[in-house]
């Protein structure tokens, strides 16, 4: 099993939100072609944002069940380069539901297809907020049950 | 925890290699954009190809460590139309090691974002074949005690 | 003239077929990018099959002047390799038309643009089928003395 | 038969260019999505003229067989506007060799889906040369007993 | 101050013009990508003309503060080519307003990320039509006190 | 002319950094694409990080004339919705420069099309390294006379 430490990332993680359905972690795996990556065969530091922006809201939405918006990115430091014909995979899981706002912590791993060697890349942490028809905020409707954390 | 019946799709997976690190599945998800659908909102059938091609790719290079490329897709049938909005969730497994090819299976879930319903649209299965530096066939190196199938 | 042999892999195609407007081969060419290619420079198989779809598609709207869905693609083999700088050209044929359906079949040559070399890389057939404004399959409606195949 | 008086466009093409394989008329078609459209649905013109170019780039590269690069484009005036959901279908044939250079005629169509309506949407001409490793204009080296006009 | 000499290719721009805020230059710059170059890294003709056209249309809807669509484009030489890893630099300004029209003069420049140097590698100029809800054109209606050419 | 009080976001930009030819602002205009927004039509987050970093990753080259690399993303935080048809302007200025690094301020404005409304939709700060031909940190050489600040 490839082992992801994500949770050591996120320590707030209850032992009740993972076993909660609507926290199952979510995964995006994706080839760094040419075309993101400058001169030296390195991924723009743009592109990975946009992807760990992408997996977060892919489980903050199966999370509230809403339409949800990005309203904050934490700062995100990057740790080690990505390359040309690397993977990444991005790993993101809800860390904390508010009112009306989801948070979600993102891990992106850069693994070398050659032999399969895989390090955390970097790491942040992405809030959307629920809105209705008019881009409203509005409440988070969790199912019955579910831990709901104020905001 | 999602349901996701693809070893009822495969049911030549055995539990020998249902624990091989190589043969974790792999998923990709993504939000169904507007440029990706025809005028009444479908995604379409070419979009889709390409992200079970790219799913079933990204199993095949972990399986073997080897560059690899597609030599074939079985015949897909598309039984129910995916739709702007809704998220596709790609789920690709390895079911089979020959001496240079690796055969994944993959299956393309279209979801509703508003209440989670969830519904197998399509299931294929794409061979992907190792290969050197000179573009020439080469074998798969499993790793010792992997199971390896006969072509 | 470049010499496509289509009608070979398609022996079903009538003389009048061949006459009748609605099938009327459709042509697309594109240069084969880099971001298309993995690191030894080979087309990944997921583009070329979503050209090929595209292609087919064009040919069926065109023969049914309605709204067309992917339903269906046949197994594809990808014979030779295509790389970067190449020219893909996709001819796309309509060799069917059913009560709600039309096959398409789409052939897709490799072209060297230093010296013309030009070879079958792959060949395919794709299924289309009308849907009316619920998305419901509907009857494709063929211009008076059209030939119409029964599905 | 789809009816194309591109010849009309393009008085100067001889009896002689028109035999020549080297001078085969290049067909592009592609669907027209919204994100190539401004709020009214209406084709970007730079999305347009990027069609015609590349269109235009195939036409001379396949004629000289040599890496060509655009040097100029004619004045392109858009006749009627390209909305989202109509095919356009770019035709492209050579009207000249020079020395170094290659002028393509290009013309681009919209067409309706629903009934098969074509309008010419727009034409224009652009000028490509040849060049060598260095990136220097090369002698375009036609096959023998072929036409070539000078510059 | 990098200096671009953008009012010396366009000697009719007054000085009143030059002051009205309608008439800010538009700048817009960005990275030349792999996939944006052929085999030779040299850009693409048609996608300078694709920026170029982005660059006028936004100094165009910024004047007039329409809908704007793109009606013609100047004949356009392309002086020096522009390189993968190079930085090129959109300079639009507003040339002359018509009743309904709207006509801009871009510059595209090509710049050198190691060292800075910059040279002009093509100009153009390219007019854009207001159109109402309808598409039909409509008049561009200045601020008061704005300076109207004819057409 | 347009007011944005960039200064004002960053009050230690002094009078001397402001004279200084590697500070010039770098501006980069885009209209808000549907395929760039949610089904409510608002821009997704992680598509304005991509294009905050990428202003920002120009700024730096500009003025460190290096292959630069982003080291890491501020906490951002999005005041109002982008919506699609708006146009977004990227406003990038470099607010310190270190040892090997580059700091970057950028602001995305959401600007109304069709009245000139302009709202300061996010502010964030990029910082962004030099790196060698082996990938490893070097010296941002500044030009003789200008000012450099220690990390």
């Amino acid at each position: 099993m490839i082992d992801d430490p994500i949770r050591d990332y996120h320590p707030d993680m209850t032992d009740e939100l993972e076993q909660d359905p609507r926290f199952t972690e979510v995964r995006l795996a994706e080839l760094v072609m040419p075309n993101r990556t400058n001169h030296h065969g390195t991924l723009f530091g743009g592109h990975a944002l946009g992807l760990m922006d992408h997996a977060g809201w892919v489980a903050a939405t199966r999370c509230a069940r809403r339409t949800m918006v990005t309203v904050a990115s934490d700062r995100v430091e990057f740790k080690v380069p990505v390359r040309a014909g690397q993977l990444v995979e991005l790993v993101a899981l809800v860390t904390k539901v508010g009112r009306t706002s989801v948070t979600v912590g993102v891990d992106m791993y850069a693994e070398d297809v050659a032999d399969g060697t895989r390090r955390l890349a970097t790491s942040g942490s992405f809030v959307f907020v629920a809105i209705d028809d008019e881009g409203r905020p509005t409440p988070v409707q969790p199912r019955a049950g579910s831990p709901v954390h104020p905001d």
